[in-house]
């Protein structure tokens, strides 16, 4: 017989999507009763602990909130196995449900951390846009029945790319050491798909990093610039006065994607 | 006081969609203990007789399954009622769920049925084409994971078009006179979109009228050629057979999509 090595601890990076609707958010918490709800972070470090068969925590880049979806969650996990990296996916996969998918797992430096590596992270607002109801697409998309000029969110946009205090655009949250954040790109497009009747407006913002509930109040904001109700120059004057109050509404959960997280 | 005239009886058309993922299919049915399962059927017949206070039966042209969609389902009903035609749409919508919508209510000829006077259907069945999971689209495509060559396909596809009897690709179903209809058109189409996560082939069929399973056992045979198993002779062989064994497999309702229905 030959003699088995003992494999070596390795930290793995996996790329995740998932179908927000029926999971409590990405992190793991229990009620006020002590029962576990059902979390993306939870059903995943389930799979990932049964498929290397031993007890394993796994760190997701972004703390996505209920109904939120992802394309392209990032996480961490440390683990000594004997399977083979390109079939860890396939081995997860089949014991995930299926509004979860681990969509890549590859070794990572022992020094990767998904949280703290992050060096930019690409957000999607899908907006349906039309007075008839978006049935088949309603858990992944915000209703907005006025008429949205993408010309005026765009011009709105434009004043909220770069490097800024983002205290107007953050919910409140966890107490943080800086609300300086820099959004390298926000723009709105135009989205129709007569196959999936679907006639949507996107709202596409990619950062250094993202402020409690950021992309749901600058989404709430240009469909007010979209709609008219405010302009360019009022959203360049709500960013500059630090203030909750002067930006708009925090749109719903549903709407909201997150795309990619890139790391160095 | 006005002396109030007795409002007519019309006859109404009625365009509706829906999400059928939640529904038993359209026709209202009861379990054999007598319960009433949730149908669009009786679902929209509860919402036109409480908004015209008055009982009312819908008859819909096409009876999709359980899991099939509607962006077009036509049905018709006949009511008394002072409410002008141009708000009777939103007055239904207000009282139907958010998986159902009336997109339009026109008050129609008394000749008019919604089943006999169909001269023509189209359906859309759709194909997600990738290893990957549907996730948010799981409820209303077939996941299909082998390459698809659509031009194998097309040329299958092009031999089901014009008048044919079509037992081979015809579920066990209720006794008929016929089973000969007409395919006006029917070919398959890729259809990619980065933004929602989809990578279809989508099936798309038109004819005078669909035997039981009609279009789910032309979506399986084309998908069939499609991925090399069987190449478009087979097809007309098949066709020519007369024997539902010989035509592919009924692929699942959920990827299937009524389109519209036309009339005269």
């Amino acid at each position: 017989m030959q003699e088995q090595d003992t494999p070596r601890f390795e930290r793995y990076r996996m790329t995740l999507a998932y179908d927000g609707t029926a999971f409590h958010g990405w992190q793991k918490q229990r009620t006020a009763e002590g029962v576990w709800l059902r979390t993306v972070q939870g059903v995943v470090e389930e799979a990932v602990c049964r498929t290397v068969a031993q007890p394993v925590q796994v760190v997701g880049a972004s703390r996505t909130d209920a109904g939120v979806h992802a394309l392209g969650q990032v996480a961490q996990f440390d683990a000594a196995t004997r399977i083979p990296t390109e079939r860890l996916s396939e081995a997860i996969n089949s014991r995930l449900p299926h509004d979860v998918e681990v969509r890549e797992v590859a070794v990572a430096d022992h020094h990767f951390e998904a949280i703290s590596g992050a060096r930019s992270k690409q957000y999607r607002y899908r907006i349906f846009n039309a007075r008839r109801r978006p049935l088949q697409h309603r858990h992944y998309v915000y209703h907005c029945w006025w008429p949205l000029d993408v010309g005026q969110m765009n011009e709105a946009a434009a004043r909220l790319v770069g490097e800024h205090d983002f205290t107007s655009f953050a919910g409140a949250g966890s107490p943080r050491v800086t609300n300086v954040r820099t959004i390298f790109a926000c723009y709105a497009e135009r989205h129709v798909d007569a196959h999936v009747d679907a006639d949507e407006v996107h709202i596409v913002v990619s950062g250094s990093g993202f402020l409690y509930n950021m992309v749901r109040i600058i989404a709430g904001t240009l469909v007010d610039a979209g709609r008219g109700a405010v302009n360019a120059d009022d959203v360049a004057e709500a960013l500059a006065a630090r203030d909750r109050r002067m930006a708009g509404p925090t749109l719903p959960p549903e709407g909201l994607w997150l795309e990619w997280i890139k790391y160095e």
